[in-house]
């Protein structure tokens, strides 16, 4: 039987294509290339590798299944051991591949809540032409934190470092050296002492058992008084009803969430009503971006070449920790 | 007579009265506050220096004015020389306090135009929750020329160039050297041959009869197909007929406007309908910034100490340039 690799990816073009096949013929595997995960459900049996957005079914369903790389960074739904028919598959994603858009929507959001953006796209959809009372802020001389220090935080903070604040600093689960655009890493375990002096949190974590629910409604309260969130890791991170109390109240100056529990958020949710709340439909680490699509190929050809050669894959996930 | 200076800033507090009234006291001024520039017209006569936001009113009822210090840095409305009583008087700006509060806005914008955020604000706002077909684009690799690169344009180059832009080009009246955070340095009369390969053209120019209507109809027609252009220096820099045209015709990718004429813009003018516009009520340079306040402050207090020593103003405007 012909060594295969199945790709389901949604912005694929020739010039990806072109890409794929060669290196997979390079070592010896046929490609072959599904319109959508439904097309592949009982079809992709011959598939040693899969390559892409597929759906958990595609993934339970391929019986030859020895390696999927997924284009998402976030992979909590592929971390059960059940899901895969031969329990020694390797789970890859394309975190790495995500930092410069994911950046760019927090650096944006960061922006439109200390400028108030959002009340000044009010103002001018109604007709209007007025300077707000009660001023703006700006990211020069503000106190920020990132949970979550890895290619996004990292990358946010390399950009963010550019405006002059006041102090950045990156939080990881264990301590580890940052990137030097962060002044100070900080573990977990530090962040209660963290939050009384952070005047923008900007949370981008996987979702794992550590991760849910860690900004409860314990620690939105640590945060000063006129405090912003901004959150673009997984919509679990966040006890939600909490951040609308706080928002509704006055207590946080306003929040941005591009990931939110449901996914679609229904149209009557609460959230959609708090105060001072810019929600984005999941998009910050929009795929469209040529940037994004290129190097997710990249990173999965740069470990095809290693798995191909039985080495370790660079991008590998481990199941038990979720990332 | 006593040597006054009077003040009318609308951003006053105690701290900012504290600050000039030591500085005004050491050189043996006397200081006087008006709440507005309607109370000081006709009451300020005695005033050998005026800072702050004045009236064009007020300048010239000063009968004994020799400085005028504009809290703002566009002064156009008062560089015609029959402003003044005495035609000697000197006129300075706050150019300089505005870089970090107007380059947040510039990128805030751009990001904005970018990431299509105007059109995921109206998914929301209708209770949707989607991702637009289509894509989204990234500071990184784009390429951005800058029209205007004194304070304002090189402060958003330094913030621009951590995004990793392929190309950060600033342009200037003549070849003067700008700042490491350019790529290059071109002059006005090479913007026409620039603006093909600019996909992002900024503009932050002060209103001078060179900079009126720059951006005419025959050089929007030069930019890229998908281009953006934002502005924040005067809106008489744009033919907004031209600019409205090429955002309905699809010309133009989008376009942020801080600056329009006539300000405050009419409910029912055609600006507001204009497809992917982005407009700002003249905020970019929002004084409300405890950075910008300050700043503007510092500013003044080290040219009164220039001014009373009989050195030349480092903030002075030359009223026939127009900046």
């Amino acid at each position: 039987m012909a060594k295969q690799i199945g790709v389901i990816i949604d912005y694929l073009n020739d010039g990806y294509r072109r890409q794929i096949d060669a290196a997979a013929a390079k070592h010896g595997y046929t490609t072959r290339y599904y319109p959508d995960s439904a097309s592949a459900v009982g079809n992709a049996d011959e598939c040693e590798i899969l390559f892409g957005h597929c759906s958990q079914k595609v993934i339970a369903s391929a019986a030859s299944l020895r390696w999927y790389c997924c284009c998402w960074a976030g992979v909590d739904r592929f971390c059960r051991d059940e899901l895969y028919q031969n329990p020694d598959c390797v789970l890859s994603n394309s975190s790495g591949a995500y930092g410069v858009t994911i950046s760019e929507h927090l650096v944006m959001t960061a922006l439109m809540l200390l400028r108030r953006q959002m009340e000044y796209t009010e103002i001018i959809r109604e007709g209007g032409w007025r300077v707000l009372p009660g001023g703006i802020r700006s990211l020069r001389d503000l106190r920020i934190t990132v949970l979550g220090a890895g290619d996004i935080g990292t990358e946010f903070a390399r950009r963010a470092r550019a405006f002059g604040p006041a102090r950045l600093t990156g939080v990881r689960r264990s301590a580890k050296a940052g990137d030097p655009a962060f002044d100070e890493m900080r573990t977990t375990a530090e962040l209660d002492a963290l939050l009384p002096e952070t005047d923008l949190l900007v949370m981008a974590l996987p979702n794992t058992p550590d991760t849910e629910g860690i900004l409860s409604r314990a620690r939105l309260a640590l945060l000063p008084e006129g405090a912003y969130v901004i959150n673009v890791g997984r919509g679990t991170a966040v006890d939600q009803d909490a951040l609308i109390d706080a928002l509704n109240g006055g207590r946080l100056a306003g929040a941005a969430l591009d990931v939110v529990v449901p996914e679609p958020l229904p149209a009557d949710h609460p959230l959609r009503g708090a105060r001072n709340l810019l929600l984005t439909p999941h998009v910050a680490g929009n795929m469209t971006l040529p940037y994004t699509q290129q190097k997710s190929i990249s990173m999965f050809l740069e470990d095809l070449d290693n798995y191909a050669a039985g080495r370790p894959l660079l991008h590998a996930v481990d199941r038990k920790k979720g990332y």
